[in-house]
């Protein structure tokens, strides 16, 4: 097979050729990320070929990267799933994009076909839903990643995405084109972490003009639940994290009270019972911890709160609730990728960012170059960014 | 204050006067209901005396007159919550009912004025949702009945309701007036058994023409779970229940498939992914067992079935789920008196009976005097019937 080498991005033809590029292959559990040059296979059969112009980081990427999860190891890897690209080229089949459209990779697929994608009320999907066991395509269990050397060792791929490389492979139906007019290193935000946010408040909550939101831990995703209530008119959206900084940057994305557990008098959700008259209508939990899930609970309006689980729980415990909680009208639900169905539902989000519906400048802190992706989880790991955007 | 003695029923004018009429209280936890004759006051403000016609036992009765839960013991006490009676007189302030309406006592009241009231997507009521600790009225928290010698000893009330008695005295919030040209005696079964399994498929799981259901535990509850969702057209509902002789009702009561687990050569929640390809869209654990919540949960479509719990658990366990398990899409939410709001909703469901909407004959298995209520308790301890009927 042919192969084209490139040291700065596509040039010329490269379709139905092995793609030499630039990746950041990670060799084993939290060892610093190696920006190497990989052997990328052209895209098979309902498969598509994106060149990635930008990446970023998100909490799901770091816990993969150390491996905290010892099952779903899988090394050499390439991380990284939140991003914007443009199709290099198509496999057989494919018709719903084409090279040159804009893209966004999407770690929860929609086949379109299964039970899940038939119906309206969730977004999984049984081919190509999120799957952190998963490290080869569905096609052939195969890899189109491998070293560049002579070994030809294959480099397993992350959440159907593996976004860390100058080029990737996914399913068709891991792909959803944008709008080329939308301003594409923003729309990267799309790809997880705003989507998560939003959608969580917009699809998962439904939060209504009027009512109250509590969200528990101002990462990027937290943050995104206050920009995504903001919109809809939630009257209070109160912010709790640890980390003091965060009262800062919640307050120009919608957070209207900021509750420190730290510098608090009393357990949170009685300090939340207070402000809003007996709880807020819902909470969300964006930390991935027990005890937050349940002061999160405990902090919802008995007759009839919802709490939204966004935060990933990788200890093997029990939901830290009584079924008889459950009968006061309180409700848990979890969310992911915001309830919506990429291919379906992304394109007009999209126009809504656009649009100015929600914020988008204030949740790029920080952009690097490629190389200096280590830098980037470190600045993850510090807390001192929200998305650090690496060009590549 | 005057006081009228009725031995059968309402004669002349009673209103105003302290009645003293058969009551069958319970002296102790797990002891015989004692037939005799208690003091009923006249109902204060925003409160109505009822004279009931029929009443029945359900699982809530026997689990409180057995004292299951220690904290909500109170005695001397009179149960009962599933009935059926006509107003004898209303207190201070009431308009909704009048003397000689027909009316439903609400063991789930609707005071019409709270948050959870005003709220459309709950039938909890802060002021007078079912509350098992509670055991007077709430004006003036004292109880409306004495006994009838010279102690004048307070008689706990139940539920709001206390319906085995002649007479009973009811906040207005949980009264409930239906057509008088309803089947009287059959409206019984709205007060609670009912309505809880019938509104759970409603109203909780909104069940779907074509979906797929299983219940498990076919009592009264599970039952009307059926009733439900055959109404509704559901394609498949599977009946899970340990006694062989639920697998004959259940047919008369739209059950399609049955399984006795003693009798499966598999687990219950893999026989169930067999015949429905992959899941129930909504199973119901109307047993209160966390074995079978669990296996009730196992049971659904993994990307978006609904668990509806119906079942009470006394126990201080927590919830069987990894919090990581609701990222599939699957749901776990709990359903009282079937989602329905009393006040608001029952009277158009007892016309939905009348026209047949549901079948409610099949459901009366057994009709006894009232004198004849501790045959009742062990009819339904031995799994003998679904209601029986008492005639007060």
């Amino acid at each position: 097979m042919e192969v084209v080498s490139l040291v700065n991005g596509c040039s010329g033809n490269t379709a139905g050729k092995v793609i030499i590029c630039k990746a950041a292959v990670a060799w084993g559990p939290g060892e610093p990320l190696v920006i190497e040059q990989v052997r990328v296979d052209p895209p098979q059969k309902m498969e598509v070929r994106v060149k990635i112009l930008f990446t970023s980081i998100c909490h799901t990427d770091l816990s993969a990267w150390k491996g905290e999860n010892e099952s779903q190891r899988a090394y050499p890897r390439i991380f990284g799933h939140e991003a914007v690209g443009i199709v290099e080229s198509v496999g057989e089949g494919v018709t719903e994009v084409a090279a040159g459209d804009h893209v966004i990779p999407l770690f929860n697929g929609e086949c379109g076909v299964c039970r899940c994608c038939k119906n309206p009320n969730t977004n999984s999907c049984e081919k190509l839903g999120v799957d952190p066991t998963k490290s080869t395509m569905i096609l052939d269990g195969k890899t189109r990643f491998t070293t560049a050397d002579e070994r030809r060792q294959p480099i397993y791929h992350f959440l159907n995405t593996s976004t860390f490389s100058e080029f990737t492979v996914l399913d068709s139906a891991c792909v959803v084109k944008i709008d080329s007019e939308a301003p594409i290193k923003k729309m990267t935000l799309l790809s997880c972490g705003l989507s998560t946010g939003v959608g969580a408040a917009w699809n998962t909550a439904n939060v209504e003009a009027g009512s109250t939101v509590a969200i528990f831990g101002l990462g990027a995703v937290g943050l995104a639940v206050a920009e995504g209530a903001r919109a809809r008119g939630a009257s209070k959206i109160i912010g709790v994290d640890v980390n003091p900084q965060k009262s800062i940057i919640g307050k120009q994305l919608g957070i209207t009270d900021f509750i420190n557990p730290r510098d608090s008098d009393k357990p949170v959700h009685e300090k939340i019972m207070e402000i809003t008259d007996g709880g807020v209508d819902y909470s969300f939990e964006c930390v991935g911890n027990l005890e937050v899930l349940r002061t999160a609970f405990l902090s919802t309006y008995i007759g009839y709160g919802t709490t939204i689980m966004l935060g990933i729980h990788t200890s093997p415990k029990l939901l830290p609730l009584h079924p008889m909680e459950l009968f006061s009208g309180r409700k848990v639900v979890a969310s992911v990728f915001g309830g919506f169905k990429g291919r379906t539902q992304l394109p007009h989000f999209a126009k809504q960012c656009m649009e100015g519906v929600v914020k988008l400048d204030e949740f790029i802190t920080h952009e690097l170059p490629f190389d200096k992706i280590n830098d980037a989880f470190q600045l993850l790991m510090d807390g001192k960014s929200l998305r650090c955007l690496l060009q590549i």
